[in-house]
């Protein structure tokens, strides 16, 4: 089902001149070049030789990139690190119109009969082959199936004058372990590549795909998905657009060195620990992890099928807040709780429908305890304190707990076969662990746990859950009523340098709480803004060793250009709630960023 | 925390004059007493001695009904089968008319000052203290609290002219293993009893006791709470009012006892495979099991906690389908989902909220294909279509759907540990297994299984549950739309011979699924309605050995006096859906009665 292409040298960004044609029979790497040697380069991925999916996948790729030879880019010199407006640097003012838009603007563009649905998906695919070749985000690529199906939308809206669905023409960008109709899912093991082709949509795929949305691009994730980056031993390494030396973050990451690169203007993601949430908020885009059940879930592969003592979600990388909010509206208006038994039956409630108080009140979370946020974290919470004070609305502390415990208890819910499920499959695929499923790999238990062992951690999770419960409603005492949100940083630092990633804490509490969280762009970091800051301004004495390793790491010029996000969490099943009042500590910020101008 | 009392002897149901005193020490009984030789009676209960837990609960229980001594009646012979309206019958006309309303028209009288809520809980202690010495039904006796607090609300209303809350002045009967603060949860084991007083309300009792509830008894449940009986070590068994031949259905047999006695309006049990629908359906009963996360779960004791491949629900019995309604609507009232994090935040919606199209689509399971209904239950049902079908609705027939693999698979769940727990506690309590638990053990496999080894089963859970919802989405073939609701049996039997149950299967289908399940009475079973039928009504050729089993036991004059129920279940987390179109069924079952008299 996978359009083959001639061989090629392995490397991606590497063009060869010679053309793919869809049904070539692509020969086999001899056992030389395939061997595993285990030898791994400083950012993780294997040395040459690589493995022989690796080398397969990888050209095939190359050939279909080659067959968009005109829209790819001449050579980035790899000491670029802001390549964040090099994909669209060529396009046309109309295009660069087209791909700077958000979701909500292009249906209803393209609705109103201004842009079709074919000029859309091909100013997007131009994008994203270039970002493909600087950032390494793509893994299947399907592009002339994606503006076929613009062809025939355009033709419906031509011949009867309507959409046929909210999402009519819009490209949408799917993570590799999302099933997706006639496309391998190769979820980053060399074990499964050519084994999973997909002969049905993810319920996800198929609502997006009944209400006009077009695909043709997956996106790459990290090998196991239980991971903060994007690695794995097919397509290696993904970068971040605004400074490749850094993560984009994972398990998303595919889709938000994408998107933030305009090669998508909406994705589609999931999140155990953070997989949404950070990816988006290291490369400046918004991402929301709702409650679970609350969206579709149905249709991924993934390991550990059938544990559900701690459950993943699918969710949306987007451009805008209001993006956010138009996947769930498509999702239910799609009637999920019919399409899949998971999904919970609760009507997705629009604005004015949720009525919030004009007068919000927000608590804060500073610093979770464990590991304090970089500087530019905490300066963009204090910026938000003043927006909203400024705005009128109540800000409070928010009192951490149980952080560290919560990391105790999910890190285990993690691995309770301990961890020979993940071992079992990279030894299927004879590969090794990258950098960052060692790391993870280190938290398992030295055994795996009986099913009634795991019993009491699932008593801990839910206590857990009943004194966050508790914790948030005697927010009262300082407000008058419980907070409307938490505000919080997403992570202890800004998009960091590949394979370093030590602390998901600020992400990982709110799945394991099982509530609402969404991630919102403040901006860059500009080195300039930090000449006098050093890391000094961290911990003088780290609290432990995880905050020493983060603590050590900061240095404004390690994360120059990178963006700096906030995390907003909601009561648990109150996503519109949720929606609506980061629409509210947008507003604020806008307000105070204009005063600030005035 | 418990009222003692002064030895007697230990039968429940014989009094002596000797008096009780509160915070009289009891003496423990010799050790010859209390040895447990395991030989049991043919109802299994234990042959004397008893276990020295069983006498002293037995001896408090019986001192405490002493206090009472002028509300009990002159000794029944044990040959008297049906005692269901012995309980009330001394009771004056006023009296009469207290216990036979439902909870709705109480709440009501109280609120518009036509009683009080003393003399309405008194009215409910009269009979409750008689039908526990005819039935067995009660384990805590807190009457004079109850009355306390009934003088408190009494003097509330006096005072201002207000109620505390929607239920002010209900007396509500608590299952054994329900948190209530203050008093023992011994929940059926020997090893819990004395060890476990509460502390704290679970969430259940919280909320009812702030909408103004009287609590003045806890009921008996079966040993390990897994039982569709009523029979434990330390109580002895419960029997059904209507024929104390047979059982009153479990493991919510205490309350189904009670309240089908008049000793209570209203009660609260869990079902984790029938427990609330069996017990109610085999005394001609109300009771809801809704979806898991609807109503508050919080604060009970069991075995298997944190265990949640399947998880039961808490739920009501009682004696209209409006009184169901009303118990959710309190729940909600209450905001639960703050209470309990737990809980579902979905309102609770009251009718006309609930829309329901004026011709309704019921499909009809006739026969599971595992276990044919008696042929009582196949007339109800039959009796059920023509009344719909004359009230203007669509009947279908329902194409059953895995129901022996679904048995395969639950009975799997409910013994992930191999048993071990439960054979654990009975080894902690010095007691033997009774019959229904022995039966029931018999299903969990040799060994236990790993958390790993789970994961399958989990997986095969969700795919029963898509197949399902696919299979229910596919009724719109027969009907043009889904349908609203699915009609069946509640078991294969009406309240069988004590230690006889032998297939859950139509109610535990439902905690499979997870969708809402309320059963409602039709009637009772007249012999001479079926002087002409015979076993030989039965399938000729049983499908299996339980089916035999189970058609064996067809014969009218067993079944004499038992109460007829059928079971309606609608879609997940769609109750307030399911109770509307209950009140349809009634309604139609009502009209066709008149009809038929007319």
């Amino acid at each position: 089902m996978v359009s083959l292409g001639a061989p090629t040298t392995a490397a991606a960004a590497t063009a060869t001149t010679e053309s793919a044609q869809p049904g070539d029979q692509l020969p086999l790497p001899s056992r030389d070049e395939t061997s595993v040697d285990g030898g791994k380069m400083q950012d993780g991925t294997l040395a040459a030789p690589l493995h022989e999916v690796a080398v397969r996948k990888q050209r095939e790729r190359e050939a279909i990139l080659q067959r968009f030879q005109e829209w790819r880019l001449e050579p980035v010199d790899g000491d670029v690190r802001d390549v964040s407006e090099l994909p669209r640097s060529r396009l046309s003012d109309h295009e660069r119109g087209i791909v700077t838009s958000d979701a909500t603007r292009i249906v209803q563009q393209i609705a109103d009969g201004a842009w079709t649905a074919v000029e859309v998906v091909t100013a997007f695919a131009k994008v994203a082959v270039a970002a493909q070749d600087l950032t390494n985000c793509l893994t299947e690529i399907f592009i002339e199936e994606g503006i076929a199906r613009a062809q025939e939308l355009d033709e419906h809206f031509r011949a009867t004058g309507t959409v046929v669905g909210p999402l009519h023409g819009l490209p949408v960008s799917i993570k590799d372990h999302i099933l997706l109709k006639g496309r391998d899912t190769s979820t980053g093991y060399t074990a499964w590549a050519y084994k999973t082709v997909a002969d049905k949509d993810a319920v996800v795929v198929d609502v997006l795909r009944r209400a006009g949305a077009v695909f043709y691009v997956k996106t790459a994730n990290p090998q196991t998905l239980l991971s903060l980056e994007t690695n794995n031993n097919i397509y290696g390494t993904t970068s971040n657009p605004f400074n490749r030396t850094l993560s984009p973050g994972g398990s998303s990451g595919g889709e938000s060195a994408l998107i933030s690169s305009y090669g998508s203007p909406l994705g589609v993601g999931t999140d155990i620990g953070g997989s949404i949430r950070i990816p988006a908020a290291w490369c400046g885009l918004y991402g929301l992890k709702g409650s679970v059940g609350r969206l579709p879930h149905a249709g991924l592969l993934g390991s550990h099928d059938g544990m559900d003592n701690i459950v993943g979600c699918v969710g949306p990388l987007a451009r805008s807040a209001r993006d956010l909010a138009l996947f769930c509206q498509v999702m239910h208006a799609a009637d999920a709780p019919r399409l899949e038994h998971q999904v919970l039956d609760i009507p997705w409630r629009r604005p004015p429908d949720v009525p919030l108080p004009p007068r919000l009140a927000i608590a804060i979370l500073w610093d979770d305890g464990v590991v304090a946020p970089h500087p530019p974290i905490t300066r963009a919470l204090r910026q938000a304190k003043a927006a909203l004070e400024a705005a009128g609305h109540v800000v409070v502390d928010w009192d951490p707990m149980d952080h560290q415990a919560h990391w105790d208890l999910i890190s285990k819910l993690y691995f309770l076969d301990g961890g020979e499920e993940y071992r079992q499959t990279l030894r299927d695929g004879n590969e090794p662990a990258v950098p960052q499923t060692e790391w993870i790999l280190s938290h398992a238990p030295p055994k795996a746990y009986t099913a009634a062992e795991t019993w009491p951690l699932n008593v801990q999770r839910e206590q857990f859950r009943a004194r966050l419960l508790a914790h948030w409603n005697a927010t009262a005492g300082a407000t008058g009523r419980p907070v409307d949100a938490v505000l919080c940083p997403c992570a202890p630092t800004l998009a960091p340098p590949h394979t370093t990633v030590r602390w998901w804490g600020y992400t990982s509490y709110w799945n394991l709480a099982d509530y609402p969280a969404a991630v919102f762009p403040m901006g860059r970091l500009d080195p300039q803004d930090w000449a006098s800051a050093s890391a000094g301004a961290q911990p003088a004495a780290p609290r432990n060793a995880v905050e020493e390793f983060v603590a050590a790491q900061w240095d404004p010029a390690t994360y120059a250009n990178a963006p700096i996000n906030l995390q907003l969490v909601g009561r648990r099943l109150n996503e519109e709630r949720l929606l609506a009042t980061l629409q509210v500590v947008e507003d604020s910020l806008a307000a105070a960023a204009k005063t600030a101008t005035a």
